[in-house]
């Protein structure tokens, strides 16, 4: 985890977005300052695979529930798959995104839920964007030096961008963003 | 929700069958008394679908919660699915399987998880058995009038039933089950 030493202002609305899975739920925290995104934090739950199911549910909710705890979080995104594949394995990942919802729910906080083409979209301005031209989207629109690490962390910080954007929670900044279709 | 009138004894285990579904989780309580199965409670939680997402995975939680803290509950046994046609909906089921394993994981309660044809074989003895050959079985097994209603929570019933059969809770019980390959 980093965090930015940026003070905050008292205008700041800090969003919460995550990339769940299993073995590795992404998160990460963006500022909506004025018109403008900061960069706070990002990190990642991880569970390892030899833990019975159950406990491993519980580290992920736990894991998020210290986040909300510990930040003013006013909004939350997350990345939601409606199709898959591999039904077994997708399967899992709803069962997390299933605790996660609870955590933010109890906690009175808004989520959107947007597919990985949404946040493409919302992030790239393409919808077919390659994970490669996302992550470096997240870098430049949170003037960062280097693109977040590991994977599951920068998608769920494009994740928080995407509820900043689609929720329009800073105002407009169309200017900020690349141009995309609507 | 039934109530059996049976006096509680003090070698009962009383175990949690659930059915999970988004629209409506069926829910049953079956005691293991020395080694026989008796019958206590069933119901449903039932969500609507007008309801936010984030409310209903809520109410499901709540509603297993409430279960689990007003019984004194050893065991579960829950329904999986790991293959289905309708991947959007199974989603939604597995996003409710995630709220009630984690409810389940707070308590300290082992659970089982056992595919529809797992919990056949345990139940009637044939993988390929239809719904009513369950329902009538659960109401066998239990000693019951009539078939428990509605079917979300005969098969939950089924679910406690698999639990003690398969985790062998009552030990030998299986004079009174019927024949099953193994």
């Amino acid at each position: 985890m980093k965090s930015n030493p940026l003070i905050t202002h008292n205008s700041d609305r800090l969003v919460l977005g995550i990339d769940p899975g299993l073995a590795s739920t992404g998160w990460g925290l963006v500022y909506c300052r004025g018109n403008r995104l900061v960069y706070h934090s990002h990190g990642t739950i991880t569970t390892k695979s030899d833990m019975a199911h159950q406990e491993r549910l519980l580290l992920i909710y736990n894991g998020i529930m210290g986040i909300l705890e510990d930040h003013p979080i006013v909004q939350a995104g997350m990345e939601t798959l409606y199709f898959a594949k591999n039904v077994t394995s997708a399967m899992a990942v709803a069962e997390a995104r299933g605790v996660i919802t609870l955590a933010l729910a109890q906690k009175g906080i808004p989520l959107g839920e947007y597919t990985p083409h949404g946040i493409k979209q919302a992030v790239v301005g393409i919808a077919r964007a390659d994970k490669k031209q996302v992550q470096e989207s997240v870098r430049l629109l949170l003037g960062l030096a280097e693109i977040p690490k590991p994977d599951h962390a920068a998608d769920a910080l494009a994740a928080a961008i995407t509820r900043i954007h689609t929720a329009d929670l800073c105002g407009s900044i169309s200017c900020q963003l690349p141009q995309k279709k609507r």
